[in-house]
């Protein structure tokens, strides 16, 4: 059995990450998504609710794990038998950034190879930043979330144009 | 009568944001620069000065307006009936960002279309946060800004060396 | 009347393209598709069926012209009295070329404006380039080109897998 | 058991190439090296001799076939039973067409996923242009190639200094 | 007697730069390692750990000075008869704004010329950035870091896993 | 006495390359033009015409000499005594082929260091293949070559618009 782990903030989760979980579950066996707490990064959603989000969008899709942890994703993959780290990679993202942690990955443990998948043409632009932010102006935020998430959106944001 | 809308932060207006202006007046009968007020970016300006900023920056340039919105750039252009929203597109800049953005706008509102133009090659390389670090190590910034521009970071960054 | 014009090669025309022309339409009165050449590109059709093919995709688009020049196309653009030069701008695209080209065509002549603007995010991935290539390995080219054009390239590439 | 494909000239195969062979391995069963003739590339190295070199230098590595193709990934990568397209990613490369081509062949057959792997760190900035261009000039090519290109590539370019 | 300044906050000092230093010094008979204190960055290290540390990296290049500066670069390069500015350049790093930087330094000061200097491939990807990160997750600094560095970082992150 | 090498194919000599001569001459007391024959690229100018429009160019500049070279440029440089291959860097240009090219050559030489100096901006989007299209469609080439290469030009292209 092969085993990936998808690590992330997933703040919140978005249809282009829902899209990199399926594929990733083409290839592999068994895929972890990994939510770091990054309490450093001041995230919209606490740790339980984005975990419960998570969730709640993935129930359908067998072989998904949730967890959660907070040290070097390849420690993670170690420690789970994982052979490989899924990263998204978007035609507007910060591929360099990849790029880095990957090899900084790869010098820190050889065994764990970093794969990278692309989400539909449709979530090229889209990342969580956007989502919040659209929210954040009660935009529809329909097209790039799970209806989950755009309910605790709707909480998080209630009233009328700022 | 064709509208564009320029929405920005404007801390401070630049050169290049100017050139951009002109540029838009060619094209469309009337450009309204719409100032964000965002808050969240610690702005170096308060709204009201980098508002006064702008009005007297382009106070020679005739079917310019400025106004306040901290809403979606799109919405605003469907309440004031523009067709556009300019951007400017610099050599040396967060092309993907604004990619990204104009994307997202798209999709919130199909009828607004994104236009990039370019300023002149002067200011391929400048923005606000170059002409703020400038001036706060009390470098010219005569060559970025407009000359009410410098006055104001002056004040701002009143004595010598830091 | 505010006229621009859009060069290119158009070997062959794409939905890209034509969604390019579209949104020019909403911001200018006139759009003038000017064809280029080309020879020394060795362009898969000829100058005559790269002209015919525009002309049926864009049939239904009032205020669309064709035009064949080879010269600079700031030179053409102000012998048509046009005041901006269209440019398409992918996410996965040649960003920085386009650049450069705006920005000789600036020094060229100050007066005409070069406009970028992104195609449907469906098309930012989609070139000429990919599309012949399809064809020659006898893909589906049908979502990436109009009818006319999926029929002059079955011709161009009649027989089953090369 | 799970098949991928990992398409390209290897015009010559390089320690690049191999690196991202054995990485697919780990995560694939079996990985068929998919060997396009591209003639109109006009390659150093006939099919054969590619052929033959990437036989010679995955001679080692279990579950590698080499197999030639020229049409579609996709439609290959179907007869297969493969449900990936290897793709390498150095850090100094063509991103962008990567990505142009990935998006393609999903629009072509939305159930083979293309999966980017990198190469070790000391391999990003290579490629067979270099390689070639730095036999052509006589320059060492042992820490770019095994031994058999190497011999290879001195047969191809026998004299000294140009 | 040609002397170069190399600025930066340098939280920590990694092998990247201490790569740069010995090349620059190749070409300039003095570099001056430029520690610009950034408070506004919040750095990990406070300003004289991070002064000593540098002074312990690079005590067996001769011809390197350490001072600290916190104005513009070409100011502090023009008080120390420096002709040039070192700057590295990662495959894997902020190109554009480097350029930014170099070109706004050139409008502010001609004759100060800013030099770009790649690191050895094997630091192509590293920054300071990704060494506290790694530091902070109780990771293996020393591929990345001189020995004292990575004491310094032990002391800071003392702890097992977080 | 330092020395460095200026490799290119010069096809013809821009102001970009002349500004990139000046400056590389503050740093280094011996520059060496290295003309690239290059016949594989067809190159517009014949390798006699290119290297006197070079000397023409360069004639008053002191230290600053040209000579033809085919070889490895690493290789040239040892053989010239050179510390350093000088490279031309614009915010518009093919900057990873940049990389490439001075890593491989890093692997090929470690003792021969790759320096990237800036042009000015007014030439950051300028190179040859612009200035010999510009030229083709008898546009003014002034503002980009010296006199001698628009004289030259104006005899490759005779006449009025193609």
């Amino acid at each position: 059995m092969k085993t990936a782990i998808y690590p992330g903030t997933f703040d919140p989760i978005t249809h282009g990450h829902i899209d990199v979980i399926r594929r990733a579950r083409v290839i592999f066996d068994r895929v972890i998504v990994t939510l770091a707490n990054n309490p450093e990064k001041a995230p919209l959603f606490p740790l339980d609710e984005r975990r419960e989000l998570i969730r709640v969008a993935v129930k359908d899709i067998p072989g998904v794990e949730v967890e959660d942890f907070d040290g070097l994703s390849v420690r993670f993959a170690e420690t789970r038998g994982a052979i490989a780290i899924i990263r998204g990679l978007r035609a507007v993202s910060d591929f360099e950034y990849e790029f880095q942690m990957a090899l900084t990955n790869r010098k820190l443990s050889a065994g764990v190879i970093t794969v990278f998948l692309m989400p539909h043409e449709r979530f090229t632009y889209l990342n969580s930043n956007i989502v919040r932010e659209v929210a954040r102006l009660h935009g529809d935020v329909s097209p790039f979330v799970p209806p989950c998430v755009e309910e605790a959106l709707k909480k998080m944001f209630p009233d009328g144009p700022p």
